[in-house]
């Protein structure tokens, strides 16, 4: 039941084209086509689709709908995956108000904070609670699912409440890595760690043209 | 001059854990401490850091105030990369409040949507403006870094407006592939992706007790 971490972060991309495809009326398409359109070799594509039980036929390829329909069960996005999100800031209210979750299964019901400010106000229709009632309600309510938008030097301390109340996975945008039990599912977006990348590769690009005409001159 | 991409996205986690120790009057550490501290083995830590040109003492460790000043310099952080952000949802007003980006060099100038509601307001400082002017405008201002919060229908047409404005990587949050020139750099940060692979991974656990009895029972 394993899938490769590469297949299963493509899944929502063929998602995404398929119902673009359905939306102009096309009701089959080949792996070559997908291929050409999202630039992968069509190989890969077919195995990629096969973890989702659906095998293309010969001649025709995929039926659009059935492709759709079995990649979103396939990810579980018919099953809603409701959602505790600690750290009431920017980009925690930029996720509360991101409508299009939903259609990938994640619904964020409570907003978490320690501000007094914040505790109380009403973010994208959702209360912002006191972080000291995370635990007890993750347990009332069956969240599995936490998210931590929080500063860095808090994350450590709200994953250690989420996993008190049962949470099993955490996705974490603070820039520091969790010291959590091994069977906690973290996944971690860091988006320093891009900025770092993009900035280091332009401050490489920027300077290869001297390095390359000859240092001494 | 390479780095492994892992040891680029480590090197913004060792900048964060070294201010706490600064923060804390600590002056100097060790491999092996920093190891328990981040949960990392010394020796990669030894190899991330070696390529900031900075090597730790036998007895004393690294000299914390030098090696934060290392990483910064190697990840660029001193010089300022400017950045415009096109589309000014949610995401987008997130990412342009968002203060902490300057401390690691960002400044993201200015902001561009083709909403006639958004453009002419001022978010966080910054004003919204027509997407019309991105090209002309980054190169005139010698921008480089391009960033998408747009809705994933328009990111393909996005990329090829900051292509032609002389733009040289583009930090994707929308959920598809660009197709741009090869010299193009572009980071994707794919947030349904995190999301895909966190609900499947959570739909597995929950359903394995199941399989683990026995399917037929």
């Amino acid at each position: 039941m394993g899938i490769p971490q590469p297949s299963l972060n493509r899944l929502p991309q063929y998602h995404h084209y398929l119902n673009q495809l359905k939306a102009k009326g096309i009701n089959t398409v080949s792996c070559s086509l997908i291929g050409l359109d999202l630039n992968l070799v069509p190989v890969q594509i077919r195995k990629d689709l096969q973890y989702t039980g659906i095998v293309g036929k010969p001649k025709t390829g995929y039926a659009v709908a059935e492709l759709i329909a079995a990649i979103e069960t396939f990810l579980g996005w018919n099953n809603v995956q409701e959602a505790f999100l600690v750290g009431a800031g920017n980009l925690g209210t930029a996720l509360l108000g991101h409508e299009r979750f939903s259609t990938f299964g994640l619904r964020i019901v409570a907003a978490f904070d320690t501000d007094p400010e914040k505790i109380g106000q009403w973010i994208h229709g959702k209360m912002v609670l006191p972080l000291e009632k995370l635990a007890d309600l993750a347990k009332r309510m069956s969240i599995h699912l936490g998210i931590i938008t929080a500063p860095a030097e808090c994350a450590q301390w709200i994953a250690e409440k989420m996993v008190s109340g049962g949470i099993q996975a955490i996705w974490n945008f603070a820039p520091v890595r969790l010291n959590v039990p091994p069977e906690i599912i973290v996944h971690n977006e860091d988006l320093y760690s891009s900025l770092a990348s993009l900035s280091w590769k332009l401050a490489q690009r920027f300077n290869i043209p001297f390095q390359q005409d000859g240092g001494s001159n």
